[in-house]
């Protein structure tokens, strides 16, 4: 196990958390390396991304989108090799809609840096859903 | 790292992937204990879950449901304590859609049974969720 990793990740974890009170994920992006892949489930980046600057882009339309969120302390956090995956709830307010999800967030990672990161939800609300794509 | 939890977590991805083609989950079913929990994601059985009766009732829905799914070798695997984490993809039909998935199926283990469950969605595709609730 790779404790490093975990620490770097969970680091992640925080500032992801502190951005989406503080409408910055600044310290965040600080992390990711500029070469930073990731999956995002659903919505206008669903799917594969690729680069620093588009991780950038995400974060300014989820900043944009008045979401406020409030990520539990990890549930779970699983580690092997560079991945670690920190499962949590995640509960608040999108665009005025309440908001409910259960995520698990897998994160690649080598020398502190954050190379890699999916995102898988675990509760889906089809009209909380439907209502956000308007 | 618990090997013996990692084995077990493959043996249930393994039953899971052969109860999708053979319309049989007995052998998962099989794994599970008494109280074993689940969480999933969407649909009717969406949220928690209780008893291995639910589980059987929950895969008799699938098969009914006449989803053709494939799914891909573990793209990675995570472990820490009781806790496997795979992440894979799934690929097929579903009463006659197109299904894609990428997917996280966290695995709670003890004693070579399985106690807990949650799958987590990583692309979700509205056009055809909203069809199959449809």
């Amino acid at each position: 196990m790779n404790y490093n990793n975990i620490e770097t990740a969970l680091l992640g974890f925080k500032y992801l958390a502190e951005g989406h009170k503080a409408g910055s994920f600044d310290n965040y992006l600080s992390l990711l390396t500029d070469d930073f892949i990731f999956y995002a489930p659903a919505g206008a980046f669903r799917g594969k991304n690729v680069g620093k600057q588009r991780a950038k882009e995400f974060y300014e339309t989820i900043t944009a989108a008045k979401a406020d969120f409030v990520f539990s302390e990890p549930l779970r956090v699983t580690a092997t090799g560079d991945t670690v995956v920190i499962e949590f709830t995640d509960e608040g307010t999108i665009m005025g809609f309440p908001y409910f999800n259960r995520i698990a967030a897998s994160f690649d990672i080598k020398g502190g840096k954050i190379y890699g990161y999916r995102e898988y939800f675990g509760d889906i609300d089809m009209d909380a859903m439907n209502k956000m794509q308007g």
